[in-house]
């Protein structure tokens, strides 16, 4: 039951109403940020393709890293908020599901980064920037959560009360990650900029620089909008009959 | 009383025991940054310098943002939990003078970097970049909260539930600016690094460049320490008597 939020009551709660003015920006500034990237790659860097040319094959990296790292990775964290009235249980393995997709999406952002180092002459060096420390430092923190929460939360076996001093932590670290990689992306895109934005200069602000920050202030918006939709506690998904009917442990997961 | 968690009494609540050390090890950290944005400038760009030398006086540009916006800023929002036998209404003024003090460092550092720029010869050119335009929307976010804070949570005459629906809103936006304020930082330290980390190069990682990813890592270590410690329900300052004797608002501005 794919965003079924209010679904046609009359008493419908007001907050429920900010949410979902609010979720649907959320996706509409998502959505321009993947596009605006996809022009800019597109418009001023010589599209994609593939280890024959490591220049251009760089290109994957911004563009699998804003879809995966930063739009999946705020969707999936959206969808406990967002799609309130499917079962628990169903919830979690689409927040699996979809952080499956944001992580397969990161680590192939992350081979077309190497190979357009490694291949091109002479060979860039890798992990020298603050860009690559603290980027790649958000996806092991990303790659860890995955598999506590896997453990903690869809594994069966783990007791009630670990699961429940479990949870805080989940939440802490999952923003922590992304709001991370927003900073990494952030610091790509200044890179990215200064060496690549050159005739005219990025310092003269042209159409490929003023692109650049605006993709940066779109990231800035959407993970503010994340963070908050998923932190404000009026928004908080309150536990469904199906959920207490089918499951052990929603108390603990919620 | 600064600093009187516990103050000797036996029964000391176990989350303030984490609370204390999670403090003391922020500081430390924020304290670390500070020495080592002093060591970076001073040790590989010259040190300071007034008017009379454009490229050495930007450097009070990465030492005041990293004193005023980043370490000050994120004591000021820490005070009501770190100070907690303090009677609220010195908290307030306390916070306000923090934050003011923060504001002053915040614009030297704007002036010794537009100074930077336009006294270079040839002029580089301002608000080009993506630091630009997050950095000063940081800047702005933090004058309105201050303005609004004020107004709200200071000045008379606000009614009771005004002041007790401001005050998410507050603290949302204060934690949004404290936290754009650190994404600005890393990538201003990741420009310096490129455009001033030349013989040898960045890529290279030179003692220059491994400095410059430190202080970035220490950047988002303190600023992950801190939204913790401001934000975990169990660290939440409880209102004292003297509170509510002195205060006829104290429970609005919890």
């Amino acid at each position: 039951m794919l965003f079924s939020l209010g679904s046609g009551k009359a008493s419908m709660d007001p907050a429920l109403i900010n949410f979902k003015v609010l979720y649907v920006l959320t996706q509409l500034c998502g959505l321009t940020m993947i596009v605006l990237v996809a022009t800019w790659i597109g418009q001023h860097f010589g599209g994609l393709a593939g280890t024959s040319n490591p220049g251009v094959e760089f290109n994957w990296h911004p563009l699998f890293m804003t879809i995966g790292f930063i739009y999946l990775y705020g969707n999936s964290i959206l969808i406990y908020r967002g799609f309130r009235t499917t079962r628990k249980k169903t919830l979690k393995l689409t927040h699996a599901g979809i952080h499956m997709g944001a992580f397969i999406l990161t680590v192939i952002a992350l081979k077309t980064v190497f190979d357009s180092h490694n291949l091109a002459n002479p060979p860039i060096p890798n992990m020298y920037s603050l860009h690559s420390w603290l980027g790649l430092s958000a996806v092991i923190v990303f790659s860890l959560q995955y598999v506590a929460g896997f453990v903690a939360f869809l594994a069966p076996g783990l007791r009630e009360n670990y699961r429940i001093a479990m949870m805080p932590l989940h939440i802490y670290f999952g923003l922590f990650g992304f709001v991370l990689a927003i900073a990494s992306a952030l610091m790509g895109i200044t890179e990215k900029a200064i060496f690549a934005i050159k005739t005219p200069a990025y310092s003269t602000l042209p159409p490929a620089g003023v692109l650049a920050n605006v993709i940066g202030v779109l990231y800035v918006v959407f993970g503010a909008l994340v963070v908050y939709l998923a932190t404000e506690p009026a928004y908080k998904r309150k536990p469904i009959p199906e959920d207490t009917a089918l499951l052990s442990s929603s108390s603990a997961n919620e």
